[in-house]
């Protein structure tokens, strides 16, 4: 695919802060206008739907909505419309809808069903002129400029802070908390010779447990999603509360662990996984706070500077994304040809 | 645990057809009567929480309700309300909370607040006397009898069952369907020296993938869960359309896939992913109907006799319970005996 192994995803994660920064100055605007008027709407509930990426952004977006904004989510499973013709009432319902491509056909028709039974549709997409923005009643451009690698890195950073400055719309405030954002994915990026050094330590790994809890989560299950389809290591990612009812049994030293550890309530909330994770011994590499990150075996102070909880996410998910690519790297495999992946799946 | 490796675990199995006959003879009345009282409140949203097996069942009753019964439906991310406090207006909303025991702290707090925040609420236990039960407006008793192995087998299908009759009740429904299904349950369940056979291909796999479409994904996340939790290897769920997004770079000739795959729709859906697999050269293992079997490296034909889609996950789930079992005592590890278990996991 590439002269130099991962150049292009290498290219893309690099545009992070440029994306997020392009964003909080071009697409404010169109974000107020969508959330005015989909607030005027009244919706009750919110159905969330998404792929692969798309769906960890989807999750993001769920937390927000029903923290910040308290509305009742769901994600959907989409095969209830596409494969069994399910056409519940939606009336009082918001359908959001993230997809980078907005090519999917089996998207394309659940939003489709959603609307005639009812929904508000809104779709979150990189691409305004995809059939998915064309069958949505309402749709947010997430302004990231063509996504050349398979792995999707710049479009989830932009989908999340899309979603934010949506919800944030909904509620009335206006996103300014989110303007810290570009200098310190700038900061973060810069770091890539310390993430070349710790992705050493998984060069051999056979598999990998990913946790958080709260607004980390959908991270944990990102940060594994890139290091699959990157490296193929298998990564499992559990809430911390999933992790205890379980798939615990399957850490021990040969599975190393990797947190995401918010600075706020969710990072509270895992404590006593990581009590338990440190007590069996596990392999730990943290990723936030300095003091969890020097009680751990190894990892990534990430830089916050204040930012409130719910916007970690856009930061901690970059040294993951970086951490898959260099994983990769030093296996010596190609991220930008990751087998068997195409950019738009269709699936039906 | 015990003096023969695996004996509980293999006494709770072997009891599945007797209980699900008893939730037949005995259960139905309540949970008709529980039914018909829902019903009376005119809900429009549902909201399933649950951890681990119970939340494997509670995205089996997700299935149910949004295809049966049109409700639109959304699994909770207990988080939201237990580390961060959200309290979204529940009015019209009815919580349905799934637990073995009932006793886990942050299901109870997360119930709680659900009814202050206006929800119905009802619980489905195989606790009467727990403190979830005491908590809920509703509860229905799965009926299965102390289970006392860490890894849940016999109050899976007992949840499923109950929560099909319930979602049934609340339609109009009879559940008579559901009849066949101890019969059915003890057939499979005495080809047990065919499954012992099977899981010898896996006593070395390192990493296994798990996949379905439809009312059989649920199953397909239970059986990977079964994995980990006895024999601890790591063990991937994806539903056959996320697996197509990313993860099936992961697949090759050293990650053997079992694919559950339903009689009707959902098996339908499946086949462009059987197919992609077959084409990859994976090593498949099909759960499921004959010829599915046939066409795939090896695999175990399940019996339905005409009974419903919807229903079969309560029997594919019987022989990959056993190959969970079987694995485990293939590596000489003691099913009865995983590492870091507690029965009563106190998440909060």
């Amino acid at each position: 695919m590439s002269d130099e192994p991962g150049r292009i995803m290498a290219g893309e994660m690099a545009e992070q802060p440029a994306v997020l920064r392009r964003i909080l100055e071009r697409g404010v605007p169109e974000v107020h206008a969508v959330a005015r008027a989909v607030a005027a709407r009244g919706c009750r509930f919110v159905l969330l739907t998404g792929r692969g990426t798309s769906d960890n952004a989807a999750l993001y977006a769920k937390y927000l909505l029903e923290i910040r904004l308290g509305m009742p989510c769901g994600l959907t499973s989409m095969s209830t419309t596409t494969a069994y013709g399910a056409r519940p009432d939606l009336t009082d319902v918001l359908v959001i809808t993230v997809s980078q491509s907005g090519g999917s056909p089996d998207l394309v028709a659940s939003t489709r069903a959603a609307r005639e039974a009812g929904a508000v549709t809104l779709a979150v997409t990189n691409n305004p002129d995809s059939p998915l923005a064309a069958v949505s009643e309402y749709h947010l451009d997430v302004l990231a400029g063509p996504e050349r690698a398979l792995p999707a890195t710049k479009t989830y950073t932009a989908s999340l802070l899309t979603l934010y400055l949506l919800v944030e719309g909904l509620r009335g405030g206006d996103g300014a908390a989110a303007h810290a954002l570009p200098d310190l994915a700038e900061r973060i990026l810069a770091r890539r010779d310390e993430v070349r050094t710790l992705a050493a330590r998984y060069r051999f790994a056979e598999r990998m447990v990913l946790t958080s809890r709260g607004y980390g989560y959908p991270t944990a299950r990102e940060a594994a999603l890139k290091l699959m389809e990157t490296s193929y290591v298998p990564a499992l990612a559990y809430s911390g509360a999933d992790l205890l009812h379980g798939p615990l049994a399957m850490v021990d030293n040969v599975s190393p662990v990797i947190a995401v550890v918010t600075e706020g309530r969710g990072g509270e909330a895992l404590q006593p996984v990581l009590d338990r994770l440190r007590g069996r011994g596990a392999d730990l590499f943290v990723v936030g706070p300095r003091a969890q990150v020097e009680a751990a075996s190894a990892g990534f102070v990430l830089p916050v500077d204040g930012v409130p909880e719910e916007l970690q996410p856009i930061l901690e998910i970059l040294p993951l994304q970086q951490l898959a690519y260099e994983v990769t790297i030093a296996r010596g495999q190609d991220p930008d040809a990751p087998r068997a992946l195409a950019k738009v799946t269709e699936t039906r």
